[in-house]
């Protein structure tokens, strides 16, 4: 052993100050911390995928690009297939896009709170993330008192001017907090300069909405998305990015070869051609949103946020959210602790789960409450 | 469409400079361009990897850490599993080395000719590449001429050594040349300073050896492996780092998190316990290497470099390489083009395959190096 030396300086210094990203190993009987599709493709599906990869060598390699899959792709989402790159997950997509935009300094403007992975990777590349709290939703058109965070585009717009940001990343409907970017407000970025406006729709089928038509009109727009939430498909790791056709080839660059192995293509494939059972598990999730939303809204002590996603935040209007997370986790419901986000300090994330583990958890809930001592008394409703 | 504008320019210049890393897509009966395996795991053992996978929903995510993976590839490699990521391919995990070590102006030592994404990585991480070419073998103990390039491991101390590089990557055995770093060397220089050490495994189960024991005592060595050569698994996307746990824990940082899918890692599992016949087809293709390497010995116009991996280098001593390229291709063998590479302009890269496809190889070399008119009077042997 050299004892004297140490192989660790030479690991960069921002990365040596990261945190080590981990994540607790948990287990439930109803499991809606991770934004899953609680609803599989139907059997016949898997069975066709695998007797498919039966017929297929494991010894050779996938394809150097997957052309089929970015074929299907672009059928799907009506862009052009030279204007998609499929990966391991969109995380490797967002992977890919700042590993050819971001070096020593490069502003990146990403709001907060949201998906983690943008800033750590903006990090490790030498970037500045440049950091745009989301701001109180504004009092609902009945007067109410709004509820939750939202997107301050004037704040996201005035950033990237001021910092001269080379990207802008905009996760819509945002993770965790529920929130989206409007498609006038998006298309606002995109032409209000030439740096490029990243949204990522990893939960857009549960929106209903896309900028995907917007990628025509705007050459500095990337729109990322996911197999792993309306599509089912987590365990397979399969996302992929649209833009202009010249942008796509620079991104692809710092694209592996070889990036998506043959199994979860064809799984991805498969789920393209199975419409009408996603379109069924997808209104099954929103329906599930919208009846959790109305009966939390009618539950003392707690506040449920506005969302167009297959999430929400459950934020504890006054018991201690990381012990209505312990007495969930005791009930059998494992849901996210987002305490340590910024502005989240009193909540707790929670997916959409089938009608099942909707009322597990809205039970569960009632029990916890009961269990951490809520003060009625600081409650909303 | 905003004409005056480009978002291209937010792309980094190092990245605008790069050639796209394209392939072209040809196919042909015997397909030994790709050092793949030649023979597929048994059809049992893929059976099984599949009804673990029918067994296992796919809307839920793989592990965050893949745990079981972890555990028995410390026991196949001898190493510990804190020690040790697992990855979509070996070059994820060099990308997430390069990530946490190379900024802008970050030196690393890369021999040449080798494995491009070294170098590509290391670019568009807006380091340097310091290339240290590989040099003429000497002659043999008999005095017989030497044939193809080896590691100069004394040019490659020098330079890490004159540019205080942070990593240096050695690919061993070599692709595309086959030649090896010894393990005295390997251990030379990661006893000259505490920069990296990046010793490419990808091929070392045909070499018989591997610099994975030197881990106990070089805290600076990192070892790279994959399932896509011996293990017979390159569809899948499998591949793996060990170093110190220390070492690990900084790489982690940049690794993606859930970056193998359920299926790719219980194929894995599957191939580490299915060591008869993996065992069994190794011992064929390093049969079927010497066989190969013997015959081509005593065919005049052609050089076979010697080799320790599942490939070798075919030098063309007189006839035009990529004549002889096209002309293979013609008769049904789809070989590497590997003129491009620097000192490689006559070579050919080539695969070991079944003995059947070796025959066919041999066969159509024969036809080939008549059809593109050899002068034999060049010939070396």
């Amino acid at each position: 052993m050299s004892e004297a030396r140490d192989p660790l300086r030479h690991v960069k210094p921002a990365v040596r100050a990261l945190a080590a990203y981990t994540l607790a190993l948990r287990e439930a009987p109803v499991k809606i911390n991770q934004n899953e599709n609680p609803w599989e493709l139907p059997d016949a599906v898997k069975k066709r995928v695998v007797e498919r990869a039966l017929a297929r060598p494991w010894s050779r390699y996938p394809d150097f690009d997957p052309r089929e899959l970015l074929e299907a792709l672009a059928r799907h989402s009506g862009w052009r297939a030279d204007g998609i790159l499929a990966g391991n997950g969109s995380n490797e997509m967002i992977e890919a896009l700042l590993l050819v935009t971001v070096g020593s300094g490069t502003r990146v403007v990403i709001p907060e709170p949201t998906f983690t992975l943008y800033a750590l990777m903006t990090t490790i590349l030498g970037g500045e993330a440049v950091r745009v709290p989301q701001v109180a939703a504004p009092p609902g058109a009945n007067g109410s008192a709004g509820a939750g965070l939202v997107y301050d585009v004037e704040a996201l717009a005035a950033a990237r001017r001021r910092t001269q940001a080379a990207v802008t990343i905009v996760c819509s409907p945002n993770n965790p907090t529920g929130s989206s970017l409007t498609l006038p407000e998006v298309e606002r970025l995109c032409g209000e300069g030439d740096s490029l406006v990243v949204i990522d729709e990893a939960y857009h089928e549960f929106a209903g909405e896309s900028a995907v038509p917007l990628l025509a009109r705007h050459r500095n727009l990337v729109v990322l998305r996911t197999f792993s939430k309306a599509k089912a498909l987590a365990g397979l790791r399969v996302g992929y990015l649209l833009a202009a056709p010249e942008l796509v080839r620079e991104i692809n660059k710092a694209r592996l070869p070889y990036n998506i192995n043959f199994f979860s293509q064809a799984a991805a494939l498969a789920a393209l051609e199975e419409k009408d059972a996603l379109a069924a598990s997808l209104a099954r999730i929103i329906a599930g949103r919208e009846l959790l939303l109305a009966r939390l809204g009618a539950m003392p002590g707690v506040c449920a946020w506005p969302s167009r996603a297959n999430f929400f935040i459950l934020e504890l209007l006054s018991a201690d959210p990381k012990a209505v997370f312990a007495s969930l986790l005791r009930h059998g419901v494992l849901v996210r602790d987002v305490t340590s986000y910024p502005k989240l300090s009193r909540c707790l994330r929670v997916s959409i789960g089938s009608e099942e583990e909707n009322e597990a958890f809205l039970r569960a809930l009632g029990t916890a409450l009961g269990e951490v001592g809520l003060d009625l008394s600081l409650g909303r409703a």
